[in-house]
């Protein structure tokens, strides 16, 4: 039985993969009017006079909203809120699994940006932080930027972000394998959606200087038509020489792959044009935009994709408990950019010297200290702060 | 150490009383490829494919939102969504631990009719069922009737249907004590907002017939100025003679008494002039309308009230979480008036004629029957409409 059937018979079976848990047991009277009523009046009362005290007495410090219009789900695209509860149902037991953070699925079902900007807002009395997922760009940039204005709770957009984390983690250890300097490498990368926007931002935001983007017409340039605001305005910021041709001209001389676009963009031919030691990080799912076989024959120094049946997976499940796990710890009313780089380094901190390897330039999703050193790095800068 | 302050610190203790957990284990590769991506696309396919089979494969079927606006918290009154919190984390509590219905509070930051009417609308891909919770009249009312009208799950006020359902279930025993039959008696009402308009009209359906209800400034009529809508469309129904006067007036002669009003407004005078063997419920927390020893001492049959600490607590823990439990079983869009009459006479039938006393006219709501009993009545009632 492949993972399909067997995935799809496991969710039959659990008919959910979230319970709601009390946290005490109610057996007696007693319990019940310790719980309930009339002693529940008492924390009411003490949140009433002081707000803060929400936090003291309620879930709402340990609880994420994993909120979703179901309009760019997995490699499905526009499915819908319902049809996406699988995957936030899922995200829910990551959180809790990795990071002992308590998730509740949220599937609105409306995507209207105002709606679902109403909808957060309305929602998040009862959660400390809301993590956004699977929602189409552009509308993904502005929802997430209205909450965090409108909201004393972090709001973040995993695919986005996360996702930046974790490449940036990956690129911190495979440039001290090959030797090469942040500042001197030119950075190629195929996908100009959400995720790559948010990577280039926060590669730039760490020191790199030369990175080329390139959408599915080629490289986004001046003169290319059709380019959206957030494209564009990464202009001001990528492609300094307003480069202009396709991703195959753009990786000529090239030291870094990064690739959230389209399976088989890029081909050993491509790879050979690199310069010397390239590394490769082609995460198009299920297939990737080259094959990590592919890009190693080609001379490439270290390669890594979306996938957890190759070595290096970029997998965002490394970075979100622990982002979260941190700014609930400090009360964090944003993630900001210092959480993010400061998390990626603690990432790549996790692979010793010893360790680090071609086939080894992330911590495995697995390793029991992940999420602490994410939290631990998120609750520093904002002690920094 | 007294209720409030054990209370208080368990609270602080829990720093919430909800957790999320997840139904498997995630500690291989594996398990993650099984439990998220890339095999939970096949549940998300086959949800696009064909809606219900959102029953199949997540936890929709089996989870309620528990939903406020914190505007009429206990009697604490409006201390708004955040105060309210503990108690909706209890009430999911008490859906897991009676009725193994998982639940999530719900918070909502607004008050305004439209508003919470949308954001429930916006939610419900989620849920397969809503709780409505301490929301204020007469806003409860419309937003309950037009949440059953937009969504095919059912939307339940518990403070209404739920404390109805009880108290009717209270009375078929305590008639079955005093030898009365229901058509044949006379019930004074005090309190006509949400509550008591809920317990007279399920009153009705049962096969009351004289019911006479009473606000703070006396019996509900065509002469008492200030009545709202919902007051004056019971007039249809109540106090067919039109009699107008103080509660003490409509007690004179009385069999029953249910009050869900105010603290102290009956004295044992009053239940001295109702007919023989009264009986009296009087439920405002936490001081009733007459203490149970007063109206024992005045000659009532059977005396009741809302506290864990007296016999005959009318405690809407015995019917909420097998009301859902069964609702969500048999897929019911709505919960009807039918399914609220079964579930009382459920409720009823638990007492046996042995156990049937004066001081023991429920069932105890840590009788482990109870939810089961109450939810297959509202599955009968499914099948055979």
């Amino acid at each position: 039985m492949g993972i399909a059937d067997e995935s799809l018979s496991a969710h039959a079976a659990w008919r959910g993969k979230m319970d709601t848990t009390p946290k005490m047991v109610i057996r007696t009277r007693h319990d019940l009017a310790v719980a309930y009523t009339p002693g529940v009046a008492e924390p009411c009362k003490a949140i009433a006079e002081q707000p803060e005290a929400v936090y003291d007495y309620t879930m709402k410090g340990n609880t994420v909203a994993v909120v979703t219009d179901g309009s760019a789900v997995l490699g499905l695209g526009n499915i819908g809120p319902a049809a996406a509860l699988p995957v936030m149902e899922g995200k829910c037991a990551l959180f809790k699994t990795f990071g002992d953070v308590n998730a509740f699925p949220i599937c609105l079902d409306t995507q209207d940006t105002d709606e679902i900007v109403d909808a957060c807002i309305k929602l998040a009395p009862v959660f400390g932080g809301i993590n956004l997922e699977d929602i189409s760009a552009p509308r993904c940039f502005e929802i997430e930027e209205r909450l965090n204005e409108a909201l004393d709770i972090p709001v973040f957009h995993d695919d986005q972000h996360g996702t930046a984390i974790v490449v940036l983690s990956a690129l911190i250890n495979s440039l001290k394998l090959v030797g090469k300097r942040v500042q001197d490498v030119r950075v190629v990368m195929s996908g100009a959606g959400a995720a790559g926007i948010a990577i280039a931002k926060l590669l730039l935001s760490y020191g790199f200087r030369d990175i080329i983007m390139c959408g599915s017409r080629g490289i986004i340039s001046s003169s290319l038509e059709g380019i959206n605001d957030a494209q564009r305005a990464m202009l001001e910021v990528t492609n300094l020489d307003d480069m202009s041709g396709t991703l195959a001209d753009a990786l000529v001389g090239a030291d870094i792959f990064v690739g959230v676009s389209a399976p088989g963009v890029v081909t050993r031919a491509m790879v050979e044009t690199m310069a010397d030691d390239p590394i490769v990080f082609a995460m198009a799912n299920p297939v990737p935009e080259i094959y990590p076989e592919d890009a190693l024959a080609a001379g490439a120094a270290v390669a890594g994709t979306g996938r957890s049946d190759f070595p290096n997976q970029v997998n965002n499940v490394i970075a979100f408990p622990g982002i979260f796990l941190g700014a609930l710890e400090a009360r964090a009313e944003r993630i900001t950019e210092p959480m993010k780089l400061a998390a990626a380094e603690a990432l790549a901190a996790l692979v010793s010297d010893e360790e680090l390897a071609p086939d080894f330039v992330m911590p495995d999703p697995f390793d029991p200290r992940v999420a602490r050193a994410v939290a631990d790095a998120v609750c520093a800068c904002v002690k920094a702060a």
